[in-house]
């Protein structure tokens, strides 16, 4: 093998990174603003996530594309190809947080003209998105920097998030009670505390995936929700 | 290359499509046997749904380290590269629709002591599920058969799992303003039709890899929902 090739093969891995270091930015803007877009009811805010999501998928299903080839013409071995399936696996994640942020900013829109529940209500959502906002800009750190310790402190971290939720849907379901007025809005941020939820889990995923790239090793251990989110609980929110 | 090669070759194949058959059929059970665990309120059978989905993890892995595995080794050319990368991304939307039932399946377990709604609130939430249920068993039988057309059915019927989702969707609000004791059964009933609905979108997502394996090309016209939905009702259920 040339040094030619070599280096070549070498380029398409750091061109995927690069992808993947773009989609990873466009997801955290686009969970950023659907938040900002909710709290402060800004439609404009929204439609801009909304329109942004397709060149996510475009760029989701480029890097699967270019990595899948280089799997079929270099047939890689053991290191390179975790690389190559790493990459799939970390774009399919963050396309996903993509889609629910998209999914949070077209409930934006959706409550624009709809009675506003107290404004705590927000709050909570604001909190949370913030937490998983951090966890989404961790793992990708730790992606970009093969860090395998501060991908497991992501991992680790994810029962917090599991904990805020379940407080949120309760406190959800209260207001609900409370005013049938609030019924509709809440509904809306109950569906945004899920996905900012599942956002949480994607970072999971993506620490997951970091470790198997660095030590080859699936982390098929329990999840940490399982830890520290008891079966009552779980009960109570369906998580 | 040998006759020995070329058979052992499709013998691959072969056993990834007998393991996607299975995963195709347990899906179909687990989505099949959470909703009468719903509407019974059955939770030993909500639990057996809740167990099967480990096993169904455990195939989406398998299937996917194959599939890539082949693709490293044999260097593939275009149909038989098709043919793997459809196997990944199939395993991948059976495993979420394991997923999603596994998710039902929680809520039942969940709401099994709350206060009851009105029945009918149950009996569209049923209706649903077993539209997409049809939907789910038709598009496995086209990737078992590479029936392009059937497929192509599949997609287009997306439109009336979204319309049902918009009608149940406000007849569970409806509910909800009506009486307060409702909230909390009503709120679980939301996110299993959310649940089934996103199930509906991973069919849609299993007929475009089909047309992609037969033709070669994506299906990337808008999906069937654009032409049915309009942005109204897309903004009352954010979906």
């Amino acid at each position: 093998m040339t040094e030619h090739i070599v280096r070549s093969y070498d380029a398409e891995l750091e061109s995927l990174r690069r992808s993947l270091a773009e989609m990873g930015g466009m997801s955290e803007r686009m969970l950023g603003d659907s938040t900002v877009a909710l709290v402060r009811r800004d439609t404009t805010l929204a439609q801009k996530v909304i329109s942004a999501d397709q060149r996510l998928d475009n760029l989701q299903r480029d890097v699967e594309e270019r990595a899948v080839l280089t799997i079929a013409r270099r047939q890689p071995l053991a290191n390179d190809l975790r690389e190559l399936i790493s990459a799939i696996r970390i774009a399919s994640d963050i396309e996903r947080v993509g889609d629910l942020a998209k999914n949070i900013a077209k409930r934006a829109v959706a409550i624009s003209g709809q009675f506003s529940p107290p404004h705590r209500a927000v709050v909570g959502l604001e909190h949370m998105s913030r937490l998983v906002q951090a966890q989404l800009k961790d793992v990708l750190d730790a992606y970009a920097t093969s860090n395998e310790q501060k991908a497991l402190e992501v991992w680790h971290r994810d029962g917090e998030i599991d904990a805020l939720y379940t407080s949120l849907f309760r406190e959800l379901l209260t207001y609900m009670m409370e005013d049938p007025r609030n019924i509709t809005f809440c509904t809306h941020l109950l569906f945004c505390a899920k996905n900012v939820e599942r956002i949480g889990d994607h970072t999971t995923n993506i620490a997951e995936t970091i470790h198997y790239l660095v030590t080859g090793e699936s982390l098929d251990i329990n999840r940490p929700k399982l830890e520290t989110t008891d079966i009552t609980v779980e009960a109570v929110t369906g998580s």
